[in-house]
């Protein structure tokens, strides 16, 4: 009986991830009508109910729409992207990265309550399985008495590491849990990636815009940085990776290769290959950052681009602060064949990470909830990035172009070119809203006038915000 | 009723702590009687009970011993301090630090159940209020879904802070709340110290020999060193650290001023004070490094150098790791005028601490357990740290002379010179015992023959480690 309750359960989902390629895809088009839930019940030898389940939930993503007595519609896009500033070229040449103490005040606005945090990329409040997590916390420490006050020295946690090793076989990869190092957060992994990887003065590649803490980052470990475009659509521009590999020679290149911070594009599995395949030719070793990874929209985990890694040379980050809880700070880091002075850097920096917090994660993933827990949260992550999509674009300026990721919760958004974001950002923090300028995902000013939205905080009582948000930008455009 | 029992007890520390000064000043010196228990009873007007107590733990610390039908009488002291190498001089100059592979192997010792633990300085399972803290936890979890869960971004949460600056009078300062920045251990305290103060290639001076992790760290941060030499009796050589301040220009003074790892020795106030307006004179930072202040064998909690820091130039570091739970990783920087960046590094580094730890410990030390805890540790450290120290005189080879810390729990031990404790450090390695050679904490090779005991791993059941050890040692002599 379970069972079949099971079965029911994936179908439904199957259903809604194969009618949401469709449309893709441009099977079906915006403005052009959906088979019948009749229709697709008897193809697909599904109950009507199934067929049921599956359009509410692509209704509330936004990508059908019900019309009374006539039936389901593929919604029209509304927006368009925004566009891929073209700053590529044969005169790309690294960059040192100027301070920006922006950033520090963004991340701060995450934990003060009298702020709307549209900033920060912090999860929702509701997304957060709380009660849950401090109940297996409670009785973890009370059953581990030595386990969770001993230090668990690098790599951590053994019984983490296997559950970490376990999912990435989702991922398309086979990685021994004794490679994987538990860090504070996927933030130290990519710290202690890039330290184990680049000297001070060297030149690091990274997918550009990229996660402004992240700048902040590599202008303390003195990196200077090449910017390689990517494109909301398709991600890094492979093109330019290789003609800069083939004139630059930089010690590591970074990217996020899923749901990537800001733009929320994954790439490909083609790409992905191709990628760790120019990497490797120029023996450029790769730090992939998959935190987002575990938050498609559709149910299919995406693969990582160390799947196509045949020689240890890209190490993998990500951690259970989106989907967990982001105070756990529970990263980890798959190094490759650095794995031992990422161990030896990880003890020099911070000794181990916190005990308790492993153990608790560890039973979380052993207990068989995550993966619910997942569906869970996809949808409602689904859901708030489209409708705040769809409020930015009634809100703002018109020319604004927004993404639509396909997972993770933030939004790029463009706005037209008179709108300088750093004034925005000023204007919007007086009046308690955090945002993300877009000047700070680059150190170019290629992205002065866009803005990285938190659709997690989206919910109708932070309608306001938006809206003050979007007459602030439209007043901006008129004194310009 | 209850009031009575906590001044008696106060009473009869007070007792040992006086006597205590008695024999260290020489009032009673080796061999002679002290007075009678019930002579002390009538001129203190105390209970027989309580001088008996006080002469109990006076006793099981080895400072004074009974004769049956005679008295206590103070012990004859049966070796001697190790010596302090002479490595000053007007060639001090600017060392880079070699890769030691081995520190992080010995730190990875302590998680292995497999090895004696004399290696790394973790605390006594024992000392560790592993029940209470787990209850706390959970119940701190379960009252604080959202505090637990959510980030708690730089500087930490400040029900932590504010206990720790209360303690923090305890050692004579006066520091703001928001001025204590929350790290994963003091580990992670020094690392962003030092990275607040110093860019690679600048020059670090520190007191030596030092905490071997830290010496791998000053090489990742591309530091070089000058090695100001201590000693076991009075700690940094005020007069080099002078000297060589005037020709040399250091970005930074880093100190372990109470219970020096590994010397065990404090500096007085008086040096303390004097040290503070040295470094003040030639403008350089302190990185003072307090990580043992709480675990003085008198029950009196010293004093930092912070305390005389009029400018903000002292950034403090400081733990509950050897106090409390190592693998809670709670420990905090008090970074002085330097304090701003040190929460901006600290963003880029890990971005935040673990919450239910930081929650876990704030409620220890609110629920006022700790001072409570400290007592009964404190007197656990100080026997076994005697009694170790006496086991080392039986088991090693003659000449070998062993510090006499008055707190923490490391000895300090120093072996003939033909005894090379990296030739030791194998040996032991393949007999399942950790230790951790001398050589590590220098650049110099003056500790050659010097080795760190960790005493908080001393009981019965490793008295055969320790004598294999002696065994090992006298081997290598006659073969040397």
């Amino acid at each position: 009986m379970k069972r079949e309750t099971q079965d029911k359960k994936y179908r439904y989902e199957e259903i809604h991830d194969r009618m949401m390629r469709m449309v893709a895809k441009g099977v079906y088009r915006p403005g052009e009508r959906m088979p019948s839930i009749r229709e697709l019940s008897r193809s697909m030898g599904v109950s009507l109910n199934t067929v049921k389940q599956a359009y509410l939930l692509l209704e509330d993503q936004r990508i059908i729409e019900s019309r009374p007595q006539s039936g389901y519609y593929v919604r029209p896009r509304g927006f368009d992207l925004p566009r891929q500033p073209d700053f590529s070229g044969p005169d790309l040449s690294p960059v040192q990265i100027p301070s920006a103490h922006i950033s520090s005040q963004i991340l701060s606005h995450a934990a003060d309550p009298g702020m709307v945090p549209f900033g920060a990329a912090i999860p929702a409040d509701e997304c957060i399985p709380a009660a849950k997590l401090s109940s297996i916390m409670a009785s973890q420490c009370r059953r581990q008495l030595h386990d969770s006050t001993a230090y668990s020295m690098p790599p951590g946690h053994v019984r983490l590491r296997v559950q970490i090793a376990r999912r990435l076989t989702l991922a398309g990869c086979d990685v021994d849990p004794d490679e994987i190092l538990i860090t504070t957060g996927a933030c130290e992994a990519v710290f202690l990636a890039l330290k184990t990887l680049c000297r001070p003065g060297d030149t690091l590649a990274i997918g550009s815009p990229v996660y402004f803490n992240f700048l902040d980052m590599f202008r303390e470990l003195s990196l200077k940085i090449l910017e390689i475009p990517s494109s909301p659509e398709t991600g890094l521009c492979l093109d330019t990776l290789e003609t800069t590999l083939t004139s630059q020679k930089p010690a590591a290149c970074l990217v996020i290769s899923n749901f990537n911070n800001p733009l929320g594009v994954s790439l490909t599995d083609t790409k992905k290959e191709e990628m760790v395949r120019i990497l490797a030719r120029h023996k450029v070793p790769l730090v992939e950052d998959d935190i987002n990874g575990d938050l498609s929209f559709v149910n299919v985990r995406p693969s990582v681009a160390r799947a196509w890694d045949k020689r240890g040379e890209v190490l993998l980050c990500g951690s259970f602060s989106k989907t967990l809880a982001p105070g756990y700070r529970v990263g980890w880091l798959a190094g490759g064949r650095f794995r031992e002075q990422a161990f030896r850097l990880k003890m020099m920096v911070s000794l181990a990470s916190a005990s308790p917090t492993q153990l608790a994660v560890a039973e979380f993933l052993h207990s068989g909830g995550y993966e619910h827990h997942l569906r869970h949260i996809r949808r409602i992550y689904a859901n708030k990035t489209a409708a705040m999509a769809d409020a930015i674009h009634r809100c703002f300026p018109a020319g604004t172009r927004i993404t639509k990721p396909e997972g993770g919760f933030t939004l790029w958004v463009e706005m037209p070119e008179a709108v300088d974001s750093m004034v925005l950002y000023e204007k919007a923090m007086a009046q308690g809203i955090s945002i993300a300028p877009g000047s700070l995902f680059s150190t170019t000013s290629h992205f002065r006038h866009y803005v990285r939205l938190n659709a997690a905080a989206w919910s109708d009582r932070n309608a306001w915000a938006l809206e003050t948000l979007g007459k602030m930008a439209r007043t901006l455009m008129d004194s310009s």
